[in-house]
C-alpha cells in the first residue's frame, strides 16, 4: 500500500484527506482533514470539528478516529492527514499503535515527529504546496481561532 | 490548591473522579473517571465510554476536557483521574498545556510518566488502593475488554 508514496505527490487517500479538509473551512472550521486507511479503503474519514461542536478534541486525525468507533486492532492501518498530528494526535497513534503516518505538510505547524518515530511509528511527509497555502490563508485569516486550536493564546 | 496533596490521601476532586468511575462501570464501561479543576473549582467531569458510546478516543480524560469545550487556556487547571494517564491522554495534556495531573494509581497501568515530565507536567501519583482496587475488579471480571482499551489486543 504503501510503496508509491513519494513527497510532493498525493494519493487518493490524502485527496480524501484534503477534501475533508476544505470541507471543515466551508462550515467554518479550521482545515485539516484526515482518513484512517486498512487494505486500500478509507474506514473512517473526519476533520478538525472545534467551531462546528464548540469541542478542543476534535482534530482532525481524532474526529477520524471516533468515526472508526471500536476497531479490534490498529496494527493494519495507515492513517493519512493533512498536517503534522499534534502531541494530542500524536499520543493517540502511538496508544493506538498505528505504525505509518502520512502527512500533507509539516512547515506550518508539527514538532511531534521524533517523538513518533521513537516509538516506532514511520511518518511520512509529503510536503505539498497545497496542504502548505490551505494552512496560510486560513491562519493569514483567523489567526487566533489558529492559536486557539494549538494551545498558543 | 495542590499544596495539600499528598499520596495515600484523596480530596474532593479526586473523589468526584472516582466516582465518575464507578458511574462509568455501573453502565456497563470501564471505570476510569476525570475531573479538569480551575480555582478549586470543578469546570467539568467525565469517564471512559468505549463501551457505551462505541467510541475509541472517549476515555475518561478526553471525555472531561470535551465536556470543557472551548477553553481560552488550560495553564491555570488541574487534571484529575483515577488511573495514569496512556499517551493519548497524556499527547492531549502536554498539548493543552496543562501544567499539572494528579493521579490515583499507576499500578495497573501507566507508563507517560517520563514523557509527562519532560515537557515540564507536574505529576502526582496519590497511588490510592482503592483505584487499584477498582481497576484490579474490573480487569479480572473483562480481561478482553481492558486489552481493547489499552490496544493489546
Amino acid at each position: 500500500m504503501s510503496a508509491s508514496i513519494t513527497p510532493n505527490t498525493k494519493d487518493e487517500f490524502m485527496q480524501a484527506s484534503i477534501d475533508e479538509a476544505r470541507l471543515g473551512r466551508s462550515e467554518g472550521g479550521i482545515p485539516i482533514g484526515s482518513v484512517l486507511v486498512r487494505n486500500g479503503q478509507i474506514v473512517a474519514r473526519g476533520h478538525n470539528k472545534r467551531v462546528q461542536e464548540d469541542n478542543a478534541i476534535k482534530h482532525g486525525e481524532m474526529d477520524a478516529l471516533m468515526n472508526a468507533g471500536r476497531q479490534r486492532t490498529y496494527r493494519d492501518t495507515v492513517l493519512y492527514t493533512t498536517l503534522m498530528p499534534c502531541f494530542m494526535c500524536a499520543g493517540t497513534i502511538v496508544q493506538f499503535k498505528i505504525p505509518k503516518v502520512v502527512v500533507g505538510e509539516s512547515r506550518t505547524f508539527g514538532e511531534s515527529k521524533q517523538f513518533l518515530e521513537s516509538h516506532g511509528v514511520e511518518v511520512v511527509i509529503l510536503d505539498l504546496d497545497e496542504c502548505v497555502e490551505m494552512m496560510k490563508e486560513f491562519i493569514d485569516a483567523e489567526p487566533e481561532l489558529w492559536n486557539e486550536d494549538i494551545m498558543e493564546l
